[in-house]
């Protein structure tokens, strides 16, 4: 059996799924990058749709709900003009105990081409793409602690909107590090993309040493996290953290990790400003920083949809190997 | 800041939003109705559909559950080709926290043209017309006890299809007014259209004297209320109220303020009778007069999916005031 | 007013409803699966649509959750171009106290075109096929214990598929026959379509003598039951089943009833193995079964949009007698 690493690409290299950033190569990373780019103008147009997956049925498997990510999912592939179909699962079959291969083989014999899969367990999204047929495709929407590919391509993209130049770029990455597959999915791509410096940014409890050997630095000093930082990325504190052990409050976090309009100045004077949302007012990201000049928050949700549209405009066209 | 009556036009005196029927001009009501009326014959073709949405994205933000309305919208979209998400609100990030403006702001950075918005809060809508872009409109689908603008549209191109002129119409609207927003938008757009006399009816705990400066005559018998009249509106009695201190119960209320065929006798011959539906059969009305012949309910029903058509064609045409 | 039997079909002896496979004669069975045989192509080609329904309303009416039926009609009336609108009934207006027939009239007025109805109590897709407009069909989607007629035609697609004559076939339907409207449904099809010979098979508690009536042979034993069957039908065994008095455990139907590799060779060796689905592996068949080379448990999935697009595009060319 293939490596899970190289699932993701045929005998000739090219995109099949989606599953992580790592192992991603280089000029794939840049082809999802450069082709969302010719979409980006597509959500510009009067009438904003291309013909692309017409016929294709794209099918949203969220094991986790997030009607967020969901909706970036239906409305790149609505822009594609395919046809897609949203399955609920915490009411359906699998809570009659039918097992994630049985779901997604009967949902393959109904003709699928495009699965979207998020669920709560690291490597779900690699288990379907072992078994589906070679026309099939799986996009990983979150996996575990795992991987959020399509977010870190975004947010990619997104730095490269602004800073085209990786390889002088200071990249902090602040808050919840340990749980935050957003963090883990960045790191491995700035890397491909050679950004100069990643810094992960947050309390012991939340920033463990074993990210070391991703190359990142780690800092547990705001101030000494973001200085001369190019690009900050703030995370969400998840709710759940705050009542935990790991965390004395949100209020604690917000007044040693939050970003304010008078931290942000350690950065660079033309650092932007990024979060993967929902955002959290008042717990790591102060409203003035969110709404101000250097915040490009709704841009990367902008740039997500012609993310997407790429990657699935990408993988449909390629066939895995038999 | 523009007064919330004057969100809905720009300075040209075209509809960039539907919020209320209060301060709706009377050519714009009228605009709205004509419009409606070519619309009607949509449905009644083979294909039932046309192609002045197509590639827009109507969202369906339904914060307070309802699928009847939700799904006339859904419909109304789809025949005029637009592509349709739906967010279930109650399982999205807003529970996770995020503020209203937030969400619309991320669901604007998707690239959204039209928002359909049903909050449990007064002037939900009114705050999101005050902040999205000029091009995106906000539709509202029923704030809280204030309005429900397209109930009330709908319910004047039925009148005005059975009974055209105005000048000579008493109409009669009975039940809950107090919490009624179908019976505030129906009063404002009756005045608005000239409706002769216009009057509420139920019983003190349900029809308050604040209503008088409304230009309506309120009327705590079922009799007097409905005498020689054209229209009667009854409104639906919630479930909560019938448990309330507000109402005695269900079985008291219909046996005063109840419609059967022997108190129809009351009003005109040719009176139509009104519901937004869903009815309670035994409680307002009596099944003998909702399914009888002077009842024009399921008619409303098809006249809102026109009239619905008709609101979103107008706005996706014109431009809020920078 | 016409017999429930009778009310599929006008007067001209056309398909206008389908609400059982019980009184659907073998004309109009067979020109389904002919129909179907058509459509079967269709998901194999590039562009998976057709356009026969083409601005079309489909609802889909799940009164009874059921995410992957749903799923199945949804693919089958887009894939003919329908819109399709799918009402979470458990939290619609029915939860208000609107009855059935209302829900249907309202939706009915926003022009239908065809309902695909699933409920927990026999008969009330009869009850709808009563009342609707000539111009609007009905599908039942499974009533009760009832029928599940599009479920019985896809098995008959599938037996076709692999046993083109019927006149020879040994079918044995194995599980809780008692409370299956699957059985009921396959037992009157298989009937019509002249098989050999049908046995159902089951423990007493799960396989009542009041089915000798219908033409079938009763099996307690799984050996007798499915000895030289050229088709065996396994049905899902209900969690609610196995912790009520009806069965001692699922262990326990396992090891009695469990189709296991040895106990397949009882029957006929190019017998073809068959389950609704979802499977429960290790309750009623074994892993090595239910992915063995008899099983077409998958293909019956694929065949079941086919015969589903069939049974939409043959009734929405039908009117209903008036």
């Amino acid at each position: 059996m293939r490596s899970a690493r190289n699932l993701q690409l045929n005998r000739n290299g090219e995109l099949v799924h989606l599953l992580s950033t790592e192992g991603l190569p280089r000029e794939q990373l840049l082809h999802i990058l450069d082709t969302a780019g010719q979409f980006a103008s597509v959500s510009d147009r009067e009438v904003k749709k291309v013909p692309l997956l017409r016929g294709k049925s794209v099918f949203n498997l969220f094991f986790e709900d997030s009607t967020r990510t969901r909706t970036t999912f239906d409305i790149a592939a609505t822009r594609l003009s395919a046809d897609v179909y949203t399955l609920d699962i915490g009411h359906s079959s699998t809570s009659k105990g039918e097992s994630l291969l049985d779901t997604v083989a009967n949902l393959s014999a109904m003709v699928a081409d495009i699965f979207v899969v998020r669920h709560a367990e690291s490597g779900a999204p690699y288990l379907l793409a072992q078994h589906v047929a070679p026309h099939v495709h799986i996009i990983n929407a979150g996996d575990g602690r795992h991987a959020h590919p399509t977010q870190a391509l975004l947010d990619m993209y997104t730095i490269r909107h602004y800073k085209p130049d990786f390889s002088s770029l200071v990249v902090a990455i602040v808050g919840d590090i340990r749980h935050s597959r957003v963090a883990r999915s960045d790191i491995h791509a700035l890397r491909t993309l050679g950004a100069a410096e990643i810094r992960v940014v947050g309390p012991r409890t939340l920033v463990s040493a074993d990210m070391v050997p991703m190359g990142v630095r780690t800092c547990h000093s705001l101030q000494e996290g973001i200085s001369g930082a190019d690009v900050i990325i703030m995370l969400r504190l998840q709710r759940e953290r705050m009542h935990g052990a790991l965390l004395p409050s949100s209020e604690e976090f917000f007044r040693t990790y939050g970003l304010t309009p008078e931290r942000l100045q350690w950065a660079r004077p033309d650092a932007i400003v990024m979060h993967p949302g929902p955002i959290n007012r008042g717990v790591e990201i102060d409203s003035r920083v969110a709404d101000g000049p250097r915040s490009v928050i709704l841009p990367q949700v902008s740039f997500g949809i012609a993310v997407r549209m790429a990657v699935m405009s990408i993988v449909i066209g390629n066939e895995a190997d038999p």
